[in-house]
């Protein structure tokens, strides 16, 4: 095979495994947005075969012939030619250890998962859940080992997620994370909190719909190339660079809830459809890691979406939705509302300063899973005793407990610390955005173009061309997750008069 | 390769097949319910690789090998392994002659065209559309000549769509309806019109889409196994027995366009979803052919749907979702409303009387598409003659006219007559129906069980076991369209009293 031949055979198979993962991703989609409730068998005899046919393209002997090509050549390359034979080859090494049997066992067990938790966490049965459970963590055990034998499991598995990262740091990071968050939520549980039950007033959906289309407005997401669905647990989904999709989950009695639902997942969203449409149909599409993913999303939703000028610009808008629920509300009350820090039982409903307590519950809770000093059997229990030793909370079911996340249902174990480290990411982003930009200007005007254009030149457009610390420190300098609890500890000392 | 061996490769090619298709048709789906408007590119260049894997699945030597094997030892199959080979050896020797990069292009064609189609459509802009129809049809003739090249083209691609069906006897046939309906047209056209301006009142979508819900509980359709989606042009999607989908489009000032459509196409989905659940995942499954299709939901949306005594059954229901649009109605009114007879511009909001002479136009436009003798340029122009000849009507623009359906836009030449032929099959089935079951009984109690009951025994599950003529003549006895024009001769001489 000549080098000619070889280029021709990496561009044909990027094209296919990208047909391969967009007929998943729209089975999955069609799923859990609009799929009959009863109809997950028959999509996961499809998914099985499909997780097939794509684990045997990638792991054809004749692609690990092409690589090596292409990888002895790499001379006679562009740079993204160079990243793809780079991205393609950890893929192809890892993938090869996998058997195809596995695999496939594998995708259509994720799939059963899917639909199995939704009912346990409907009905409260986490023992209707626990066996699929049991088999998604020794999956990944012995994934884990697939993809690095030389590294303890849970390290394996973080390294999926966000390539370089240890237990060892994370364990450091948390560290400090607890050391400087926990003083100052025990601060304000001293102070008195700000009235949100305007927030509880009645909305209803149709009204939260069009509120939505405003937000993904003032978030500049063209509709003819992002839509929205609905499902349980929001996330958004990239085709490509030209076809994403966020989803929400509308609650009457929450406007907050699917609001920043909406701005995270728009963050999600924005990155992917920033990223060099030249890299389409190649695996130098879509976000550098999920740690990167999350810091983008968390941008919008935390840093931009829950800061005074932001709510102040979109104030008198939403009044105009919903006229009757927040005619008697003022902007500044809305933002305390938003930002009411208080530990409480659900994830995905936390405010800015708990969230990374409820993502250290998870950490702690997988690094023993994986690592296999917790069964299965045992989560329910543990769960509880951490969540009322970080956060002080008593877990009155598992519906609001270890059922609340779709991640482990989905097989992913390790991307939870991303949620923080994203977070951590993006205090920094921030911080130099504000040097090179007129952040506060632009979002007091309600106009979020200058702080995507920075991401976007920064971050989004490079796609995975880069590792996520090169782009981080590319963008930012080093990683220092002290700005990130500066960040929190000077915000609400503000809001709460520390 | 042995028996057995083959065996186990008939089930694992069918197994594959249902993957790539079910790939398809869930992008499909989501193509023309919920994607963003822009992102046809991307699910093109994915459905052109699935079709490609899909041709070359079932086009490999292997798999002629292995149905030679069966069909010499048909002798230790069951019979539905028999039909399995017979079926797939048809697709095989014509999906053999077409060559697989021209498949692939087709593919990637058809998903461009539905795109511009709607374009076209919506800014009546037929030049937009005539070089992707023209490119269909090329490739239709091409197709043609692949399918049976002893056949004149038309004829090949008609027994695609309803085997054994020819030009010679559909002129034939269409001659006996225009001769036996076009004098009661007439006919209708001296008497007086019944008042139908309440079907044109204003209808809220999320009343109607209300409204949907009930006339899917009415025909049976568990919501568990059967979605409802929104679409510009109706169509239902089974991915199996257990998984279908149908769609429609709402009118906010004609409550019969959409509650017409959702009987309709629930038709369609009843069949499928009545199939023999062991057929799941083969070339089984499905309906027995597009005619057998389309006389199944038109079936329930005329025979029963526009019956007085189904209308009588669902009207005080129907004025509970409307009470302030239908409360000074009668249910007479409404099916003397619902049955008005007037020659008219599109197709699909057509009556049941002059429905047929919409399908004649498209037959005769098609018939001289594919075999050459009218040019695509000409289409617009030859559109409005032939309906100011059948039908008397004059078309105002093309998306009232050439650009109304979406069928030559998805590569559909052939299709249209199935409309037709279903409905002559229907009114024989009734006929028939009403020999072993109090049909009118039932359905004045709005209780549609007894004829699903009927239907399902002798025809839907079958799913594609028998050929649509054995279907036909074991349910009914020979073929004879005079019973669908007695019917319809009937109906409407007593409601115009002719």
């Amino acid at each position: 095979m000549d080098v000619q031949q070889a280029l021709n055979e990496l561009d044909g198979l990027q094209k296919k495994l990208y047909a391969y993962t967009t007929a998943q991703a729209s089975l999955y989609l069609d799923g859990v947005t609009v799929a009959p409730r009863d109809t997950a068998a028959g999509r996961g005899v499809a998914l099985g075969i499909l997780a097939g046919e794509q684990h045997k393209t990638l792991s054809d002997p004749k692609v690990g012939e092409m690589l090596e090509v292409l990888s002895a050549n790499t001379d006679q390359l562009t740079p993204e030619q160079r990243r793809q034979v780079e991205l393609l080859s950890r893929e192809y090494r890892q993938l090869t250890r996998i058997p195809a049997q596995e695999y496939m066992e594998y995708a259509m067990l994720v799939n059963e998962a899917s639909d199995v938790w939704h009912r346990a966490k409907e009905t409260n049965d986490f023992p209707l859940f626990a066996p699929v459970l049991e088999k998604l963590v020794a999956y990944n055990r012995r994934f884990a080992g697939y993809y690095d034998p030389d590294k303890a499991p849970y390290d394996a598995l973080l390294n999926e997620y966000e390539r370089g990262i240890t237990m060892a740091e994370l364990d450091k990071f948390f560290a400090t994370v607890r050391d400087k968050l926990v003083p100052i939520i025990h601060a304000i549980g001293e102070k008195e909190q700000p009235d949100v039950s305007f927030l509880h007033r009645r909305y209803p959906v149709e009204d939260q719909r069009k509120f939505s289309d405003y937000l993904m407005e003032v978030m500049g997401l063209d509709r003819a190339h992002c839509a929205i669905g609905e499902t349980e647990h929001p996330f958004t989904l990239g085709f490509n660079s030209q076809d994403l999709r966020i989803t929400t989950h509308y609650l009457e009695d929450d406007v907050a809830s699917s609001m920043y639902s909406v701005i995270h997942e728009g963050g999600h969203a924005r990155y992917e459809l920033d990223v060099n449409p030249e890299y389409d149909y190649t695996c130098l599409t879509g976000g550098a890691s999920m740690g990167i993913h999350e810091s983008q999303s968390r941008f919008y939703e935390n840093l931009i979406g829950r800061s005074l000028p932001f709510v102040q610009a979109i104030f008198p808008k939403m009044q105009e939705f919903f006229p009757q629920q927040l005619g008697d509300v003022t902007a500044e009350q809305m933002y305390r509302a938003v930002n009411k820090a208080q530990p409480s039982l659900i994830r995905t409903e936390a405010d800015e300063l708990t969230y990374c307590l409820h993502v250290m519950v998870r950490y702690e809770m997988e690094k023993r899973l994986i690592g296999g000093t917790l069964e299965v059997k045992d989560v329910p229990a543990e769960w509880n005793r951490l969540y009322k030793e970080y956060l002080g909370v008593d877990v009155p079911d598992d519906t609001h407990g270890c059922l609340q996340d779709s991640h482990w249902s989905g097989g992913s174990f390790g991307y939870f610390p991303s949620y923080a480290l994203g977070s951590a990411y993006g205090a920094q982003m921030l911080r130099n955005m504000e040097k090179d930009v007129d952040v506060w200007g632009s979002v007091a005007r309600g106009d979020l173009e200058p702080v995507t254009h920075w991401l976007t030149e920064k971050i989004h457009r490079y796609g995975r061309m880069l590792d996520p610390k090169e782009l981080v420190e590319q963008a930012c300098g080093d990683f220092d997750p002290t700005v990130y609890t500066d960040y929190l500890t000077e915000k609400y000392s503000k809001l709460y008069n520390l």
